[in-house]
């Protein structure tokens, strides 16, 4: 029986004034899965591990067998897939771990089935496993697809695009062992903005994308001030405000919540200043009252991959 | 007397969902500011023309002579000038009519002193003269004084940047012949945008820098909708919908209002197809009943310059 082991990486969304547009890749954590072509049609999901029991194995309900049915049914193709899932990261914290599952799925589907999917199809895939659970968006599937940064204009149709990511750029991501469910996280979100304010986000994001294009990493940090979404879920991340500040006074760029939180994250010009930068975020979150661990990852990371 | 001749080019501000945010040069039509050096202090607005004897000779009440105040200010010189204002564009048509006379007065007053001031400090000498008749903003007068395309991050403190525009992009702007002030335009703007409008600016507005950076023409193009200032705004300019329409259709990569109007701008390929989509768009202005004048620039010119 043919069998692929794909792995796909966690992801940073809602890169600062980048709400719903911007994410990137990471080098770890991630998940994996193992996908089998079978005779039967349809996906089994045959097992689950690393989730702490909570994932349901019907395929109709976990973001990794959606994402395979959905990449059956667009290739077309007679017969079946068998997944089995292992979890590599924490669910609930940020980190694109739903989208993580279903890039593994759809690439392992995929290429059990020959590549006749496109990688933006194979997104295409993921948009529907994310629908399910948290909300019709692809700033976490596309990057763990794609790799790298990557700009998504559009959901439907699908319109993404790689950024290019200044060399030597490093993220720092602390994970408080605080679960903040993404529905809670969405409902925080403000439902108008006033004009002013949008302003202030539109010149952010411009000077965001002017400055991965031109790798002018001074613009890069300033560019990062949320004045929308950050402000209006730090309260229901304990010490999120004074880990952002730590991050800044550390030595990094800029500093934001990572996607719909709890996770923090944190750009930084090098990889020798994101030690300290991790460090000095970690000890913020104690501060709070959260242990919380550490991730160190290159800003421009290959996406799901065979292994 | 030491004289100098200083031509600033009128400026498409507001371009598709970047309100505020980005604007560009215009090779032609401007406005032409004759700076002469004075023993007497401050500034003397000597003579106007081309205005249809609405403007003010008090040079606190005039944005030539408010930018040109402010420049001596800055350069912290003995003396004064003497301007001759020579309007060479129609005001209140969304062209920065007044930023053009700002950047002129501002450079050419550098310019007699010996260039003490910066192009950003010009530009914040140019803002002050703006906020007296529209608004704190710097998206006409940044590329009046720079040239080319900028982003305006921040007016306060300033932070603009030049982006870079693709080789043969041209703009078509058409000037129909009706007055709407900016006071009422600024009124018709959403006092709130609801998030997933934002969301959606937001994605175009990150893909108009990036097709800037990358040279994308269609990208481009599908960048520029704007669903938030063009819609409220459209209403205000009797015909405006079908203009837009026409330039799109006559082949323009995309179009929208020019500033707050009521000019409406294309943008288009390369100069051969400019005058066909002006052509058109002009015949949409006159079908509501209003003649209109075109001018076809090249995206990327110059700015503010000695004659």
């Amino acid at each position: 029986m043919k069998e692929i082991k794909i792995f796909a990486p966690g992801t940073v969304a809602n890169l600062g004034p980048g709400f719903d547009v911007l994410g990137l890749a990471l080098e770890r954590p991630g998940d994996t899965v193992i996908v089998r072509r079978t005779d039967d049609p349809g996906v089994r999901i045959a097992s689950i591990e690393g989730d702490g029991g909570v994932l349901s194995h019907d395929a109709g309900k976990n973001t990794a067998g959606i994402a395979a049915t959905e990449t059956l049914r667009r290739a077309g193709v007679p017969g079946g897939v068998e997944l089995d899932l292992a979890k590599g990261m924490p669910m609930g914290s940020g980190l694109g771990s739903s989208a993580a599952s279903a890039a593994a799925a759809a690439v392992g589907v995929n290429h059990v089935l020959g590549e006749p999917l496109s990688p933006e199809e194979l997104i295409a895939c993921c948009v529907e496993a994310e629908a399910a659970v948290s909300g019709r968006h692809a700033d976490n599937v596309a990057p763990a697809v794609l790799g790298g940064c990557v700009l998504v204009r559009s959901v439907d149709p699908l319109d993404v695009r790689r950024l290019p990511v200044p060399a030597g750029l490093h993220v720092v991501v602390v994970t408080p062992a605080f679960e903040l469910p993404t529905r809670q996280a969405r409902e925080a979100l403000p439902k108008m903005v006033p004009m002013a304010t949008l302003v202030r986000n539109s010149a952010n994001l411009s000077a965001l994308i002017h400055a991965l294009h031109t790798g002018d990493l001074e613009l890069l940090g300033r560019a990062l001030d949320d004045e929308i979404v950050t402000p209006a879920r730090m309260p229901l991340i304990p010490g999120c405000a004074s880990v952002i500040r730590a991050a800044r006074d550390a030595g990094s760029l800029g500093s934001s919540i990572s996607g719909a939180g709890p996770s923090v994250f944190a750009l930084c010009a090098e990889a020798t200043r994101a030690g300290e930068v991790a460090d000095a975020m970690m000890r913020a979150f104690a501060t709070a009252g959260l242990t919380s661990t550490a991730v160190v990852s290159p800003a421009d990371c290959p996406g799901a991959r065979v292994l």
